[in-house]
C-alpha cells in the first residue's frame, strides 16, 4: 500500500526525510509486537486479541546510562500513560517509550522496568554500594490508547514476553505503519487506524534539524475526517455507519537531531497539537492526546563525571516558526499514514474496522469532494 | 462588507448564534475605542497612530461586586497579558478584558483601575474600615497584539480615556468587526486583520446553551492563509509581498451561558487553538496566543453572604465534545470575520495592510484554489 | 506507642479530629498489607522484603461508579506515580489510591485495575453494548516512595494479593502506623519511617470541616530533623551515622468532607508543602514528593441522569487560610506520627533503620535541644 | 540596627556569602525609591504614601540586548504581577524586575517600557527597518505587594521619575532594607515588614555557587511569626493588637551565578516557599506569593550571531539538593531582615506598624520563648 505522500495529495512547505518516518532522525530506532489470537464472541479476560505494542528507542545503547533530553505535553489528559511527572520535572527520558492498549500500560511499564535492570543492575542498590546517589528507581515511560473495540482489553495480554519482542526488533530503517504494534486494534475517524510516521528537514540556513513523528492514532468521528483541506467525512463514511463511540485517543511521539532542551522540546511538544487539528480532529472530551518529545543530540550520563560541562546551546527562538512547521506537517502526515497503511481489521464479536479506502480518498481529495 | 457566513462556505455542525456574535450570550457587552491620527512618516513616540481598544463585559453590572467565573490558557506565551495569574488561582474575573496594543496594556490596566475603583470606592480601604476581607486590591484584565507596523506604539496612546469611551460604548447588540478598536492596527496572513467574532449553539439535548468567540487577529505569513481548507495563501498574496514580520499574535475571547466553573472553562479554552488551526496557523514563535474564557452562567459575590449556597453544576464530560465543537468552529469564524470586515489601512511610513479581497476569495474557496 | 499528641509538644491552632486520623473524614478507609519475608543478603529478585501497599479509600462504595472530586500536586516529580494525568484533566477520582514501594506502582496499579473490572465488568464493553460512553478504561491513583534500603525492590513482589487483602481489611477506623503497609520499609531522616496521620476540624464559623492527611514517609538527612520547632538533627543521629542516602520522598493524602471541587481541592495540596518545611525538609533534587488530595461530599456518577444538577458550591477564599493552616498542622503531625510510631526495621543485607527514640525526642523538644 | 546574622540565632548548613545580600551575585544591582508625603486622615487619590518601588538588575548593561536566563513560580496566586506569561514561554528576562505597591504595578510597567525604549530605540521599529525578527516589543517584568494599610493606593503615585530613580541608584553593593523602596509601606505578621535580602554559597565541590535573595515581605498574622523555630507570635503581639487583615503576600527574587537555565532556575523558585514556611507563613488564601529567579552565568543577545553556541551546561541533579538549601537558608534569613531592619511607619489615618522589637525577639530565640 503507498503511503500518502506518493500521491502529492498535500501541500507541504518544508521537505521530508529520506524515509519520511521518526527514523530519520539518526539512531532512533522502532520495534513492534503483535498479538492477533482468537476470533468471534469476546470472553473477558480471554480475547480475542488484537492489540499489541510499539516501542519507540531515541538510542540503541543503554538508555538508563545515558538519557536523551525530552519533554511531554498533556493535549487531552483523559488517558492512563505513565512516566510523566519524572520527564516534567527533570526534562529526560531514561527508557524506551512504549505504546499499548490502555490498560496493558502497567505491564508495559513493568516490563521496561525488567529490561532497565537487566541492562543496569545496579538500580536499586543504592548508595551504600554505589557510593553515588540516583541509583534508587527508574521511570518507564509508556503512552496508550484504547482497543477495547477490537481487542479484549480486560486482559491485558501485553507483558514481558511483548515488550521484549518489540525491543528485539526495533531497527533504524523504514517504519512499518498501520495495523500493527500498538496500532493493531485502534480506530481513527470510524476507520481503521493505528501507527503512522512522517519526517520533515528544516532548511540548512535553519540548522537543517530533522523532526520525526510518529502516531498511534486512535480517535475522531468518521464525519470529522478532513484531509488536505478537504472534509472526506463529509462523502465518505465507514460501511457500518453506526458512530460506536465518539471518544478516542491519540499518542504523538517526536523525535528531534537539534540539540534542544526539556524546556525547548517541550514548546515543540505544544505545536502536535495543530498537526492534529489539520486531520480534522475536534480534541474530543474523552480524548487522551498526549505528547512525547526528545532529542537524540546528546546524551546526558547518569554519572556525569564534571559539574559543568560545554555543550552545544541552540538558540530556538529565531527558528522556532520552522521547528512548529515541521512539527506540524510530520504530525498531520504521520495521522494520514496511519490510516493509509491501515488494512482492514475483524475482532471480537466480529466488531470490524474498515481500511479506509484510498482510491476513493485520493479521489475525493483531488477532486475537492466531488 | 459581508460576513463570511453569508457566502455560505463552511461546512458547520453546529448552528450559530442569532447575532452570529459573542453577545449572542446574554448579557455579554462588547465595545470599542478607536485611534486614528497623524499620517506620513513614524516620529516615534508622536504618531501617526492606528491603534485602539476593545473591552469585552461579561455583564454590564458591577463586575468586581459580582464576579464571573473564568479561565486563561496560553497556547505560546510570547506576550505581555496581564493578570492572567489571578484568573488561574481564583477562577473569577472582576474587571471588564480589554485588548489593545502590545505596549499600551500597563496604561489600559491602569484605566481599568480606575473605573474599578469610581464603582468600588473601598477599593484599597481594607480590614479596618470594612470589618471584611478581600478589599485590598483589584485585578484587570488586558490582553495584547501589537500594532506596530501601522501605528507608533512607542507612544501607548490608549489610556483612561480610550478605555472609558471603550466601556461607555459597550453595546449587547451586534459587533463592530474588522479595523476597529484593538483592531484598528492589527494585520493578519499579511492582510488587514482586526476583531471578529463568531457563536455556536449547543443542540438543546447537550443543553442549548451558546457558546461566542471574539479575537483580535494579528498573526500568520500570507502564504499560511488557509480558509476552509482551501489554500487561499498559495494563490493569494497581497499586493506589497514582502513579509515584513512572520511573527504575530492573537487573543481569543470565549464566553458561554452555561454553567461552567473556572476549571472547566479551562478546557473550553484549550481548544481554542484547534480552531486557530483551522485557518493555517501554526503558532510562530513570536506569538502571543492566549485565550480567556468566561461564563455568564452566575455571579461571584465579592462579599458571599453564605460560605456554602446551592449552584447549578454541569455534569461536562458528556458534552464535552459538543462545546469542543463550539469553541472551534466559533474561533476559526471569527478569525475569518476579521478578516472578511477589515478594510485597508495606511498608516505610519505609509505602511499599508490591504483588505483581504473578499470575492477573490470567495471564489477561490468555492473553486478550491481554481 | 504513644503518638506525638500525647506529648503535648505542638503548638497547634485548630483542634485534631477524633481519632487524629484521615478517617477523621466520614466515610474515608485504609487498609494495609505489609509484607515482611526472609532476611540476609540481598538476593535481586528475590528479597528480603520489608513492603508492602497501603490504600486510602474515599469511599467503600464502588468508586468507579460513583467518583470524588480530587486534586493532584507535585512538590518535585522525581518519582513514578500512576493516574495523575486523567485526575488533572477531570478533576476527580475512580479508584482507591495505592501506595506502595517505587518499582511495586505498575503491578500495584495493574491490581486496582483488576479490582475496578470486578466490580464494574462493563469497563472496556464500550458504547456498543451499553449505548453510553466512558466505559473504555479506568484509571488507577498510585503513589511511591522507595524501600529499597531495606528491601529488594527489583522484585517487585507487591501484586494483586496484597492490593486486594489491602483493600479487603480496609477500616474506617483508627489507622495503623509506622513501619507497616507501604511504610514497612521507608526511611525518614535516617530513621525508620512509614505511615502516619493526623486531622484538624476547622472552627463551626468557618463550615467546621475535617482535613485530615495521611503520610508515606521516606526523605530527609538525619542532621534535617525538626520537631515542633527544634532542630533534632543537630543533637540526635542515628545509631549508624552514615547518611547512605539524602534523597527521598513522601507521599501525602489529603481528604476533606467539604464541598470543595477539583480546582480548590488543588489549591489545598499546594499548602501540604509548608507542613513539609516544619518537619526540616528541604526537598532533595531527588524526593519524588507528591500531594493528593479528595473531597467526600459528593460522588460523581459515571452516568449522571441529567446534565445539570443543584449541589453545594463553598466559598473557599473566605476560609481558604483556615484550610491552609488545617493542612500544614495535619501533614506536619501526620509526618511526626510516622516516626513516633515506627519500630526498628532489620532489612537486606542487614541494613538497619532505628525507631526514632521517641523519649529523648520528646526530652530535646522540651528542653529546646538541652 | 544589626541584621539577623549578627545575633547568631539561625543554625545555618551554608556560609554566607560576603554581603549576605542577593549582590553576593556578581553584577546584580538593586535601587530603591522611598515615597513618603502627607500625614493625616486618607484622602483617596491623593495620600498619605508610604510606598516607593525596589528595582533589581541582574546586570547593569543593557538587558533587552543582553537577556538573562530567568523563570518565575506562582506560590498563591492572588497578585497582580506583570510579565510571567513570557518568561515562562521563552525562560528569559529583559529588563529590570521592578517591585511596587499593588495597585501601581501598570506605571511601574510603563516605566520599564520607557526605560528600555530608550536604550533600544528600535522596539516597535519592526522588521521593516531592522530586517531582523522580534524587534516588536518589551516583556516588563514587574512584582507587588499591597501597602494599602499605611499608603493610599488608589492614587498609584509610583510612576516613571520613581522607577528611573530607583534604576540611577541601583548598586552592587550592601542593599539597604527595612521601610524603603517597595517595603516602605508593606507589614509583616502585624510588624513593619519590608525589603530584606541574604545569599549563601555552595561548597567548592558543588560548584561554589552563589545564590542570593531579596524580598518584599507583606504577609502574615501576628501569631504565626516563627523566627528560628521559635513561635514568636505566642509571646509577643504588636502594640495595637487588632489583626487588620491576615492576607498579605510576598515577592521573593532568588539570583545565582550558576549557569541554569529556565527550566533548571524554575526547580529552585519552586524551593522558596520552604524558606516562607520557616517563618511560619501559612500562605492565607489572599496571598500573592510569587518567586522570579534569574541566573547572571551568561547572557542571551537578543540578535544571536550563530544558531548554536558552546555554553557551559551545569548537571544540576547531583547538586540540586545543595541549591535547595541555598534558597530555603537564604529565604528565611532575607524575610527576617526584612523584620529586624524595619523601622516603625506611621501612615494614612495614622495607622501604625511598629518596628519588631529586636532585643525582645532575641532574648525570646535565645530563650526558647522564656
Amino acid at each position: 500500500m503507498p503511503r500518502i505522500h506518493e500521491f502529492d495529495l498535500l501541500e507541504n512547505k518544508l521537505p521530508r526525510g529520506a524515509l519520511n518516518a521518526i527514523t530519520d532522525v539518526a539512531g532512533v530506532a522502532v520495534g513492534h509486537a503483535t498479538l492477533i489470537e482468537g476470533d468471534g464472541p469476546w470472553r473477558p479476560g480471554h480475547g480475542p486479541f488484537r492489540t499489541g505494542v510499539t516501542v519507540i528507542l531515541p538510542h540503541q545503547g543503554n538508555l538508563y546510562a545515558e538519557k536523551v533530553a525530552a519533554a511531554v505535553h498533556t493535549i487531552n489528559g483523559f488517558g492512563k500513560v505513565y512516566g510523566f511527572e519524572q520527564v516534567r520535572e527533570l526534562g529526560c527520558l531514561e527508557t524506551p517509550i512504549a505504546l499499548t492498549g490502555t490498560l496493558n500500560v502497567p505491564r508495559a511499564a513493568d516490563a521496561l522496568i525488567t529490561l532497565a535492570i537487566e541492562q543496569n543492575p545496579h538500580i536499586g542498590v543504592g548508595f551504600a554500594v554505589t557510593g553515588r546517589k540516583g541509583y534508587a528507581s527508574v521511570n518507564p515511560v509508556v503512552g496508550e490508547t484504547s482497543d477495547g473495540f477490537l481487542s479484549d482489553i480486560q486482559a491485558r495480554p501485553i507483558g514481558e514476553k511483548e515488550v521484549r519482542a518489540a525491543v528485539a526488533n526495533a531497527t533504524s530503517g523504514p517504519v512499518i505503519e498501520g495495523a500493527v504494534g500498538a496500532g493493531t486494534g485502534t480506530s481513527c475517524f470510524g476507520w481503521k487506524g493505528g501507527i503512522g510516521t512522517a519526517s520533515r528537514v528544516l532548511p540548512s540556513e535553519k540548522g537543517g534539524y530533522t523532526v520525526g513523528a510518529l502516531v498511534q492514532s486512535n480517535y475522531g468521528r468518521s464525519d470529522e475526517l478532513t484531509i488536505a483541506g478537504v472534509s472526506i467525512g463529509t462523502y465518505l463514511r465507514p460501511p457500518d455507519s453506526v458512530n460506536r463511540t465518539e471518544d478516542g485517543s491519540i499518542m504523538i511521539i517526536l523525535a528531534t537531531d537539534a540539540p534542544l532542551n526539556g524546556r525547548q522540546l517541550e514548546r515543540l511538544c505544544k505545536r502536535a497539537v495543530l498537526g492534529l487539528a489539520r486531520t480534522g480532529s475536534t480534541v474530543h472530551g474523552g480524548s487522551g492526546d498526549f505528547v512525547i518529545g526528545f532529542s537524540t543530540a546528546y546524551r546526558l550520563s547518569d554519572r556525569p563525571e564534571r559539574l559543568v560541562e560545554e555543550r552545544p546551546y541552540l538558540h530556538l527562538q529565531p527558528i522556532m516558526s520552522a521547528f512548529s512547521l515541521a512539527v506540524i506537517e510530520s504530525v498531520e502526515e504521520a495521522i494520514y499514514n496511519s490510516l493509509f497503511m491501515a488494512e482492514t481489521v475483524v475482532g471480537r464479536d466480529g466488531n470490524t474496522r474498515h481500511a479506509l479506502p484510498v482510491d476513493e480518498v485520493v479521489r475525493l481529495v483531488r477532486g475537492n469532494g466531488r
